[in-house]
């Protein structure tokens, strides 16, 4: 069922939140290997960018801008799309028209240094009305494999949806909240004839792969097959859907820098039936694009809905719009 | 001044903490991009190795086993060392002789999954007296930039050396204990003509590179200079002399695992001084290659030690020994 998306507010300018980098004569954005040497090149490079599209694996984040391009019309780069943070081979960082497509690397820690240097990016570009995405896979609880799970709230392993960090010795927490008006949106970005499902739920977030998420197939495991189930099932009743890496921190680092942000994973297994994924490397290839499938749905609905109005957003190539 | 190195008690053949993992028929270790169908070739390629060497980024670890091989005289690669997870990009794995050089990416998130699969590779390789190194970058405290710091213990934000996680709900704590022998005969392998100095000390490992390690020019930043001050000097008059992002995790799996394992990072800076690197690259490149040097130097002695007792580490090419 297509659904028109509503005018989401805006968010403005990107902000950071650090008083002190005014006093930077240049800012190194050193994870990916970029600077504010000169911020007018920065500006003309990424200012029109409106969606930035983060993911784990550097060539995952390499076929989604191949991707984009194709879909906007905008297939000018060819078939190697420029990286930008090329200088380093920590994070990779494409873009495709108003989409920049970043890879995180696993985990919070990881991606919470790409975040603050995308966002100091974003911010010396001056870019405004951005939105962040995380686009993912995971393992599903309950759900056919190669379903999209929207997430509605990120929690860790006690089920506390908060990103907990030390910030000069003391304890500091920031809540994973969803902007909820960016899932009702993405929500309806579904259609009734997609081959897979979408749903929302709650995500698990976890700081390890094997004994975080009850796999017993690690190199450690203290329990067994029916603690493991047990626990799966607690999972299940408290409306948890998914379990991945990096939804809590993403999502709190969004809310902290007030930039809209949401976290859409496909599933490569269901966890209530097993522990390793078995899918053929085709079917899941095919799988991983369909959470970015919806993400790209969105943008162009965003493109067709506001192109008339932003003018950074008018390309050359027609666009096609909703 | 050069130390004969004693000799350490055996770690014996690498074990794994799971039970289950006998009755896999295959074990996929996913995040390498490599399984269990054929293991007596996982044996004949990895049955050797006795070295396992982490270190965040794809190509540093890339350099490491180049440098490796030229230095062990088993330079029969090429110029292009086989990468054994070629199959993914999200980790590398290299191998010179007896020496495996692995990447983990950022954080202990990322890191500990590698640590897993690696760990039950060398397993079912049948591989025996491994020792596991981290060789990483760091900021140091109090420190030239371009020292070596040896961890002699590691803790995180709240100064505990507990590797905390949860497990089917629960909260769980591993101390992050360091071998000390290897620590002192690592030690033993900094020379009085170096260009460096080496130290050992404490090390700060954070969950993130920018408000957690008191930076002034991430993105976000609710504290001024002085506090900043104020937190260096509690760092340093607790001993704590340099500050990373896995030491925690990889020292706590290394003794769950019951492995040795040490962490030897250069310093990048002195956090007392400034927040980000300003030296140039040429020097950068130099200075990684000191952790590496160091972690080299204990190889080729433990390798000159033990070459008449192992036969797989006698090679066609003849090894320096000391």
């Amino acid at each position: 069922m297509e659904t028109v998306i509503g005018t989401s507010e805006s968010n403005g300018p990107v902000k950071v939140r650090n008083p002190h980098i005014k006093s930077l004569s240049v800012d190194h954005l050193y994870h990916i290997a970029l600077d504010t040497s000169d911020i007018d090149k920065l500006e003309s490079i990424f200012g029109d960018v409106k969606f930035v599209c983060f993911g784990g694996q550097p060539s995952r984040m390499e076929g989604f801008v191949k991707y984009i391009n194709k879909e906007l019309g905008l297939d000018t780069h060819g078939p190697c799309p420029q990286n930008y943070a090329a200088g380093t081979d920590r994070y990779c960082v494409y873009k495709a028209g108003p989409v920049l497509s970043v890879s995180h690397g696993i985990g919070i820690p990881s991606l919470s240094i790409v975040f603050n240097e995308i966002l100091k990016l974003m911010h010396y570009a001056k870019c405004r009305d951005v939105t962040f995405f995380r686009i993912g896979t995971c393992g599903g609880i309950g759900l056919e494999p190669g379903s999209v799970v929207l997430t509605e709230k990120a929690v860790d392993g006690e089920f506390s949806h908060f990103y907990k960090m030390f910030i000069l010795g003391k304890r500091v927490e920031r809540p994973a909240i969803v902007d909820e008006s960016l899932v009702q949106d993405l929500e309806a970005c579904a259609r009734e004839d997609d081959e897979f499902r979408t749903v929302r739920g709650i995500t698990m977030c976890t700081e390890d792969f094997y004994e975080c998420q009850a796999r017993l197939d690690g190199a450690f495991c203290d329990f067994n097959e029916q603690d493991k189930m047990a626990f799966m099932q607690t999972l299940k009743e408290n409306n948890i859907c998914n379990i991945e890496m990096e939804s809590l921190g993403f999502l709190a680092l969004c809310r902290h820098a007030g930039i809209k942000g949401a976290v859409a994973c496909v599933t490569l297994l269901d966890r209530l039936e097993q522990d390793y994924i078995t899918v053929d490397i085709p079917k899941l290839k095919k799988w991983q694009v369909r959470a970015q499938t919806l993400i790209l749905r969105y943008i162009k609905k965003k493109l067709g809905i506001e192109c008339g109005l932003i003018p950074s957003l008018v390309y050359p190539q027609t666009i096609w719009c909703y």
